[in-house]
């Protein structure tokens, strides 16, 4: 069935496809309440964030625009420190699209959304012109406990930085998609709370953490470098990146380090804490590939060094020019 | 300047754009932190609502696409009991949408959050190709006071059903605009803080409020009567409905009673309170034409019916057919 403008009218189509598709598979006693607002247990801080999701194609190697738009949300709430618990999703049908994908898509975010521990709690759907295109809002409330303090602004001179796996995965998996290159790679998009749970039970003291995502592990670590007023020194035969994808960006002339991921994240831990977080990353589900990649220093402060194999060293620059968009 | 897709780069364009439209215009402390997710203060009970927003046009009479966002999700909360406290914004952008046109839709969202009492704490850009349309996603949190419990399923028989003014004015506003029809017809689109607090205070006994929306005030009354298994009895002549929209509707055959508004409320209170109820409606900013409209009976359970001047009983439907598209 393809969608029309009346099943954005408000009237008895849009109730057919919510009930159809959505209450269907994102099946749980608050939503189907059917309130204006879903009422919820609280907690007494929060961790609110929201990201909307236009990805180009909707299916992917890896994953799909619903799990996507699940992991993204999740991710966000995860780097604040909180326990993500609930997500709103707001979906803008154009005219034309196809209610088999994204009857799909609603139930790749119903899978993701039980393996990250999430409730949806709220929807909307709305329908403008256009051909055939499927766009998707999240918005998240996670908890954050009692005493959990981590943001760009509190790396310090000798924290190590990590990074749960291989760059550029997502990134090289659209652009693949995208110029029809037929290849393995695979996007990495996955929900990362068993990492971040793991290093917390371990008693990891974790600074700053963010995922990696548009922009590449160059812009966050400008971030980091920016918001603590410190240096990020990064040693490039430690940067983990899968041989397809090295192979990929040989090719077309990109660096890893500007590419878009969904599934990894970088963190700042006490230095003494390195080995224990990367051992928690390891063994997550999908952190196998982590590895420690540098230090916080003094050396030049607002700056990411990369020591190159040879010993050279290259100032890393904020994204400069434009990186492609619709990988999200 | 038109908006590009490098504008949703993730790069420097993007930047720019935060930078110089929204973050200028929400500017507040949370937002400006631009961690991956705000970190506020919580409460025990939460309300969590989600809107997408694509009306056509997005400016009208009385209101834009950006005062909407803002009034539709702060209702959503209002009207179930809680205190609105936070929103994030995610803005959907198609090519060639002007910048200018932003910057006025972004100043009149952080006007109407003030006004609401509100903080835009979150927030995300994408672009798309398109022709220069402008979508936008509002999520909400609220916080829910102990002891509050108001729901669509709590109407008892006795209960007194009010709404808060003239109906259709949104929906008529709205089609006067897409149709060029000149007239004197402004839309409602406004915040109902200010009213709802006020019954609150003074002790009304509160049972389901709605905001009347797409579908209309009979596809509200629907709702309460299926989820409260009640019956809503209405009195045709005290329905609330302006001279203006009166003659407009009477001229393209519409029905007020399916109309939207995106300013105007219906409650259900018991039955003792209805005259306290319509005082505080009508002392409030948005109500003086706030009227008592029936009352919940067991009559003919699931129904809403209206007994018109002449003393007839008229059964209303729910929505058939299909309602107009993109008013909000």
């Amino acid at each position: 069935m393809k969608i029309t403008m009346a099943h954005g009218s408000g009237g008895r189509a849009t109730s057919q496809l919510i009930t159809g598709i959505f209450e269907k598979n994102f099946n749980n006693d608050i939503l189907s309440r059917m309130e204006d607002s879903a009422v919820v247990a609280g907690s007494s801080r929060l961790a609110v964030t929201t990201d909307s999701f236009v990805v180009n194609p909707l299916f992917f190697p890896g994953g799909d625009i619903g799990k996507l738009s699940v992991c993204g949300t999740v991710n966000d709430l995860l780097m604040s420190g909180a326990c993500p618990k609930y997500l709103t999703c707001g979906f803008i049908l154009e005219e034309g699209a196809d209610s088999e994908e994204l009857e799909k898509i609603a139930a790749s975010m119903a899978q993701t959304a039980r393996e990250a521990g999430v409730t949806i709690v709220a929807g909307d759907t709305k329908v403008i012109e256009g051909s055939g295109g499927i766009y998707i809002n999240t918005a998240g409330v996670g908890f954050v406990p009692e005493g959990v303090q981590i943001s760009a602004s509190l790396c310090e001179e000798g924290d190590a930085v990590l990074v749960s796996g291989n760059l550029g995965d997502h990134h090289a998996a659209i652009l693949s998609a995208r110029m029809e290159i037929t290849n393995s790679i695979v996007s990495d998009c996955a929900p990362l709370g068993e990492m971040v749970r793991s290093m917390q039970e371990a008693g990891v003291r974790i600074k700053a953490m963010r995922d990696v995502t548009r922009g590449g592990l160059a812009t966050v670590l400008h971030e980091f470098a920016a918001a603590s007023d410190c240096c990020v020194e990064l040693t490039q035969s430690c940067l983990p990146v899968s041989d397809q994808v090295k192979g990929f960006c040989g090719l077309l002339g990109l660096d890893p380090l500007y590419m878009g991921n969904e599934g990894k994240m970088t963190a700042v831990v006490a230095g003494e804490d390195a080995e224990l977080a990367l051992s928690c990353m390891q063994k997550s589900k999908y952190g196998e590939a982590a590895a420690i990649i540098g230090h916080i220093s003094g050396k030049e402060r607002g700056k990411v060094l990369l020591t190159t194999p040879l010993g050279g060293i290259r100032v890393i620059t904020e994204l400069i020019g434009e990186g492609l968009p619709r990988i999200c």
